[in-house]
């Protein structure tokens, strides 16, 4: 890396993103048709009505996108009961993150992940310049009361995963509450929820209940549940002094004009989110049964992806997966060595995975 | 703004983006039919080829785009003789400005920007919390002798809009050549090009010519003659080892699946390019023309917009334009006050304005 680059960048190891079917196909001797379940993506495709709504928005596209969202905003107030101040949108809830940490962190204050979760917390933490305080998971959940004690008057964010990526568990609403009730007022919390929708527990935590009353960022995003990834867009919920200081970094054109109009179409989809939610669930239930009857340790996971351990073949077994044509994700980069996770996938995704397994473990018998 | 927000966001004014014809719409009591000539937006709409080849890349949204944009950037390097790895995308060529920020500038070190020239170097500097120095424009050009002068041991970035906006003026191969050559080494410097295209003058720098042997990120966009502004594409040129840098900061998804796809089509797009500079080519002879005849002083342009001084009366005048259904760029936010800045439209979009100033200027008599 050039010299000239700050610090704080140097020996930071990137995001490294799951392995495409095209990169799959790339390095593949053998003509084999291949499928992802690498980066929990939706198996059932992107909402119907957000691509009807995308072909309609496919004009004028010269002119700049919205800079405030306006409609998409005004749709998700009233979905949500919330006020249009309440909402920042980005280039997927990823750039959230971003946002956030620019927004609050100074050079010489702290964020607080968690360890393993979502890599992103860590790595733009870091080469935005902050600390970053690691506290691990507690038999693969959040361990909230050992995040609390980790605060100090240096503290200034803390990213909470829920559901945790790649655990697939959470914390739930009364731990979540407690946490915030223990928090000094200097802290503002990331409450990541990505995944909130596969999430059906009754306990898991009303977050939007609770903006008005703690310094806390929603975020949530349309790639998974509404299976628009490609298009780039989420959304973060928060008091509107928090969005403000958002808004002071955020680029004023961040969100593409399809990525808008989709996201409206996908608001009105409940037949999609029902369906999603329906695969998820099943999916989930089978791929775990499954699991465990191979004698796996498996994380009940309340996510549309599962996380299990095989031990020390962990690399091998995905490598012999791929050759069968089953791009999963092995979880070194995670500290995680080991363990696998598979995101669910249609019911015929998940039979050949599961397939697959069992003759790569066959074959190593 | 909330407290918790960083010292640096603090005061900062954020970017206004030019008034929408919606927007408009909604201000106005009337039912006036508008044309917004205040973005630099292309008046021919989006590359026919773009578009195309966007709207057979609707399918399989729900995966995650190309992180490294493969295609485009095999097709980039192959059209402009570079290696795949000087590229790096962005959300938008405003993304790739803030990535070189949070890449190179360290809190305490400095940014040299002109004045007026695009607001965003200033703005994204000082919330990335780096001090900010700012040389005035001479004549309306870029004076690179007093940004040279203005270097200390601190200044790590120096942004360079070539051609400027809001000016549409620009600096010349040699004038460049000269300026890189006094810079000490630790200076990083941004060549933002996003007009390049329409800079048809034979001194205009050839700045891909020297990167390899100074420290420039050179940025571009399919916004402007490819007419792709909505769906935010962007892109640099630089030595890989400054890339690194930048892909060290970027989040892994940041352009979008269809802007990719879009932005392929846009380089076969040679008659949609020829068409696009032939246009503001005329456009610009003919509101120049018009301009001086009325008697304003006129900037001369590289680009695909205008600047004339109007005096006293500019933000009357620019109100004035609107009720009769034409929105310019008043330019006070510039610290140009008594500055009015038109985007080139069609040539009917351009008599229209000229009618409508007519008339305006007319009634004030």
């Amino acid at each position: 890396m050039d010299s000239r680059a700050r610090v704080c960048l140097q020996g930071v190891e990137g995001y490294k993103p799951g392995k495409s079917v095209e990169q799959a196909q790339r390095g593949s001797r053998k003509k084999v048709s291949f499928i992802k379940l690498a980066s929990n993506e939706n198996a059932l495709g992107a909402s119907p009505m957000a691509m009807t709504a995308l072909r309609k928005a496919v004009k004028n596209l010269q002119q700049y996108p919205d800079p405030v969202c306006h409609d998409l905003r005004a749709a998700l107030a009233k979905k949500l009961k919330l006020k249009p101040e309440n909402f920042v949108f980005g280039n997927g809830s990823d750039e959230l993150l971003v946002m956030a940490i620019r927004a609050f962190v100074e050079a010489d204050e702290e964020v607080i992940v968690a360890q393993p979760t979502f890599l992103i917390y860590e790595l733009q933490s870091k080469v935005s310049g902050a600390s970053v305080k690691v506290v691990p998971l507690s038999q693969m959940r959040y361990d909230l009361k050992a995040m609390a004690a980790a605060v100090t008057s240096k503290t200034k964010l803390i990213f909470i995963a829920n559901p945790d990526n790649p655990t697939g568990t959470y914390v739930n609403h009364d731990e979540v509450v407690h946490f915030l009730e223990q928090l000094p007022a200097h802290v503002v919390v990331v409450m990541d929820e990505a995944y909130f929708e596969f999430a059906e527990g009754k306990d898991y935590p009303k977050s939007l209940s609770v903006l008005d009353k703690y310094p806390i960022i929603v975020t949530r995003t349309f790639s998974k549940a509404y299976g628009l990834a490609g298009l780039r867009i989420g959304y973060g919920m928060m008091q509107p002094a928090l969005a403000e200081a958002l808004n002071a970094v955020r680029e004023p054109f961040n969100v593409n004009t399809l990525a808008q109009a989709a996201a409206i179409g996908a608001l009105k989809d409940k037949a999609f989110l029902a369906a999603s939610k329906k695969l998820v669930r099943e999916g989930r239930r089978f791929l775990e049964r499954e699991l465990i009857q191979l004698g796996f340790h498996v994380v009940p996971s309340a996510t549309n992806f599962v996380l299990f351990e095989v031990g020390l073949k962990g690399q091998e077994l995905a490598e012999s997966l791929l050759t069968r044509g089953v791009i999963i994700r092995e979880m070194k980069g995670w500290k995680l060595p080991g363990f696998l996770r598979v995101t669910i996938g249609t019911m015929a995704q998940n039979k050949k995975f599961v397939q697959a397994l069992k003759a790569t473990l066959k074959e190593q018998a």
